[in-house]
């Protein structure tokens, strides 16, 4: 650590820096990473301490006082202390009066306290300008300097000019100040570093569940009802012939549910007649995880894409291959070619590789940087008319490799349809009603609705 | 609406808010969504409106009164009407004098008016700053929060501190300010919101078409030629035969387009001798749509590569291994392993994958937050060195691919070449004339007159 | 050039423009390309010039005068000249005193000169405000608006008001500044457009090492060999079959490469009892190209997943497999479908697959931009879960494709073992470990020494 100060101290300035003192209250771990970045940008760093005693493990040129000698020689005092120490600062509550006081902490859990930290320390220290700044950012990131995960800082205070002064530093310190508003917005800002993808949650639980239920379906029939009826042990179609059952099932119900809010919502403006009643509940959260089911979709399509490939290098597919042309070979003739066969088995792949194809292209405009550098209008063609080409494009590769067995008895083992007919059923919903919605007389109403017409004014009164 | 004012509400700051009042005129949908995001982001808001009767659709925290008073109230006023409605403000023209005008409209249609809106606005209430903003944002989103699309705000307008206020806004509202300069950009910024890819246009329409015309030629060659002569119906070539002859095709002639350019640019600087006089209009524009023909080409490379692995799984292609294998059973011979041809398919298909993985590669680097991460000279690297490679690797695939038939008279069915000796022509002639411009006593003088020298000064003044 | 000027000009403001005038020392290639740029964004420029003779090049609406002169009309000086010829600004120091003197150079090499071009113009001009800014922008991406590279201009200087002030401008033009601090870190910047992907040096030549390496390895055993004692030409085997062997060694040794630090820093953390102890140096150049080492190995495993699925295309595999299947036709029997061997196959391939997709998962969470948009805890557990559960599937994938050839002798060919066994030594170490260390007796111990417990807390005075 002592040898890599020296050369933190080589990018600091030596000349007419006029950048204002910075206190820092506590040297912990955060505490001292925080002021290694700040000397190195420039930043006097003065630490407020119970002990004054020197460790060699605070950066070299920051001095080390007593917190109230520390808190009086800087206009901006960050709090690098656990909430449960914070009332040691009420003592100090007159030398804090007018100062900005940054809240750095975080929690362990989400909602761990009734108010947040931010706002449980305005109320300690009543005179001082709280801001809530740097809990995203950590101790490790600052000291290595690579930021490889995000950059952004969310700042938050009730004081515009300290909230400014605060954005000042994040970004002299590298990092991107995102504005959340006023004090009140702590909360969230506080229980954002504990979150884990709370966006993927539902859509992962669904399509974890949906995934168990099909897995034992196959099992059922694919190999049990095989193994009873059979006598086959076809035990090993649990590691691709199932998988690969289950993905672009997985992935066709997974994507037509993309597009089910938003024409559920599309008949409940035309039934109500009006666009300013709030939606259902759930269908706003199903509304606004939509393009995570997208990507779950696209995983299990990419999954099924794979599967199928590596099919001709499975033992089982090479023995059955060679059982069928040592067959003929034996019976001495050569089947014919089937034309029939040969547009079925050509078209449904070629249906599979372009609804793939527009599936990915859907898939990569989800990127941030990608989403970010085109239009609204752009963003709209590429998410709903190229998602759309891609439900109708998939829909129809499952319709025509499975067409011919629906009126097959022997595809009804134990009476229950294959899986494959289960998945065609959100997806045919969807695109009948999607069909319905877009002829002239039912879709010149809906976009009135949408434009802010209303059949009956008194609702919105 | 009303229960989600609420929690909007709780997130509006409740003490020492310095943030100046803003004024919207117009209470329609997006005059709306943006009154709610400002009073959320700590603005204090009043509409000014027709009738002052206070609406529920209205955020609870906002003030209606009458245009001329909730002028008085703001520097900034936001002007939520469309243009047709701007003659009502010239009354107001006294009162918006020395105010802030922020015109936030759109047009239906590219260039509908003569002037911008926003100039419009300008002439219309000469006293007033007029700040163009907030267009390329839609009201959905704002009220949603889900802001997947651009966060990218363009500002224009000829006051340099208005213009400040008016991006200090939008950095508050989470959104990221663009200044485009003086009001004179207002006419490119309302046009922004209205285009769909316009950098795609030409590389689209130019795929599109080279594609239609190597598939009809495709289905006289491949089909209606074997159906006429060889009495073979091979109609469903169509589905993935010929697909996969065009993409290849397509991709190797599109990536050789993007390097075309940079040679002929080459070629006229050497013939002037100088690089200050403007290229032809044509080789300008061929030049910005490079990365756009690239990721077409990319594109079509993989479905290429899609198209080919699946090639086992076809129902064709199963019939035609098996009739050969039977065909060598039933005459009770095996052919011995061809050692010539084993080197030919294999170094094909190694030089395709080599070729489309550093395809890949330079396609990576196209997304906009990976060449944001690299300097010039490694972007440089990648899309010149990497492209080079990838076009030499896909030339060497084709021709090793196809080199035997080049000589064999049965490729020239009716007297015409198989489409990939068509696609030879344009890479061959990029990568001959590019390893004449590598020459030393070429490259020296190319270089002397890319840094500034002249062999001829005159021209340039 | 001139056709074009007038255009530019017309994005020009005409009106109330408050915008401070900026002089450019030197009318070259770079300085032209600022003016343009600058003039259209609202400055007015004004050019410092030994002739002020005015060429057709400079921008129309610009100024050209003497240094002198010019550089009284600015507060801003920008010097577009190359460092040799710093000397002539000597005796404008005096001129120059208190002004803002931007220094744009670039040099030809790293560490060209003892001090940089900025600090050596400070020591020229000891009155000025030095500036380093522009330098990583270049003139033809400023000319023609296509800055598909990065943006990003970094800026450093001694004064933080001037430094601002050059901030102020990089934004107008469209560009996002980054303060680096004083003017220490102008040597780094300067550095920074001569890099050639300084992070991934190590990575690309351990990989060509060990890829060499391997090659000969397998030329060896798999050609050599073969040639010598069973006298087959297997040649074609450098094409694909070598190529496919060593992608997945590759892929696998970098994979749990990227781990092995992890693992060796948890081993020297327990062994110290603190976390206060630099690593030693190799292991901290170790971690920071973790990400480069992981990429090249999903580069790697891409090509195996590629180099594998184009196996039954290939003219020796489809050899081998008629083969097989004419020997059993003309021995008139069929092989049983062998069960365990069905098994194998399948789940090895499945592993794969998995394995495969949790790779590109980690890959796709490395882009800046999806990165950017997680916190910590969520980096982590892709980065880190998930990067282990890749590692488990990889491993699991070879050894269930290999095991049975660890007991059989021909897979030693000339003693040696075959290379997949050699790629299982570091993951399976690493593998190993880590599964020590997750245990609560050493995960408790760690997890206080990583949150700053000491045992020997001696070590940190």
């Amino acid at each position: 650590m002592n040898t890599n100060s020296s050369n933190i101290m080589a990018l600091a300035p030596n000349t007419s820096t006029k950048r204002e003192t910075v206190c820092i209250f506590g040297t912990g771990d955060f505490g001292r990473a925080l002021g290694h970045k700040m000397i190195q940008s420039g930043y006097p760093v003065v630490y407020g301490s119970r002990s004054t005693q020197i460790s060699n493990l605070i950066p070299k040129d920051a001095e080390v006082l007593s917190h109230a000698e520390a808190a009086q020689k800087a206009a901006i005092i960050i709090i690098a202390i656990q909430r449960q120490h914070y009332n040691f600062l009420t003592p100090l509550a007159e030398i804090l009066r007018g100062k900005v006081v940054v809240d750095i902490s975080n929690n362990l859990k989400l909602n761990q306290y009734p108010e947040s930290n931010a706002e449980y320390l305005a109320q300690l220290l009543p005179g001082a300008k709280v801001v809530k700044a740097f809990n995203t950012v950590s101790a490790w990131a600052l000291q290595s300097g690579a930021l490889d995960a995000s950059r952004q800082v969310f700042v938050c205070g009730d004081d515009v000019e300290a909230k400014q002064m605060v954005m000042n530093i994040v970004r002299a310190l590298g990092l991107t100040p995102l504005d959340q508003g006023s004090l009140l917005a702590a909360q969230g800002i506080e229980n954002y570093p504990l979150q884990l993808f709370p966006m993927w949650k539902f859509p992962m639980f669904l399509s974890l569940g949906l995934t168990a239920f099909f897995f034992f379906y196959c099992l059922a029939l694919d190999i049990i009802y095989t193994y009873i009826y059979e006598k086959n042990n076809f035990s090993f179609f649990i590691a691709i012939t199932i998988p690969n059952r289950i993905c672009p099932v997985m992935a066709l119900i997974l994507l037509a549910l993309v597009y089910l809010p938003g024409v559920l919502a599309a008949i409940i403006q035309l039934y109500r007649g009006t666009k300013y009643r709030r939606f259902p509940d759930w269908l706003d959260k199903w509304m606004l995880c939509r393009k995570q089911l997208g990507l779950i979709a696209l995983a299990f399509a990419s999954l099924h894409a794979v599967f199928t490939l590596v099919s001709p290098m499975r033992s089982f597919v090479r023995w059955r291959t060679s059982k069928g042309i040592i067959s003929q070979a034996l019976n001495n003739k050569t089947e014919p070619l089937d034309t029939t066969n040969a547009w079925l088995s050509d078209s449904y792949l070629a249906l599979g590789i372009l609804g793939f194809f527009f599936f990915v292209l859907v898939g990569i405009t989800s990127l941030p940087s990608v989403s970010n550098s085109v239009n609204w209008r752009e963003f709209r063609f590429v998410q709903s008319k190229l998602g759309y080409l891609t439900l109708i494009l998939c829909t129809a590769h499952t319709l025509v490799y499975g067409g011919k067995w629906f009126l097959s008895p022997s595809a009804y083992r134990w009476y229950l349809p294959n899986i494959y007919m289960l998945s065609l059923v959100v997806p045919c919903i969807v695109l009948v009603v999607k069909f319905v919605l877009v002829f002239p007389c039912i879709d010149k109403p809906l976009t009135q609705i949408r434009q802010g017409w209303e059949r009956n004014p008194k609702y919105s009164e």
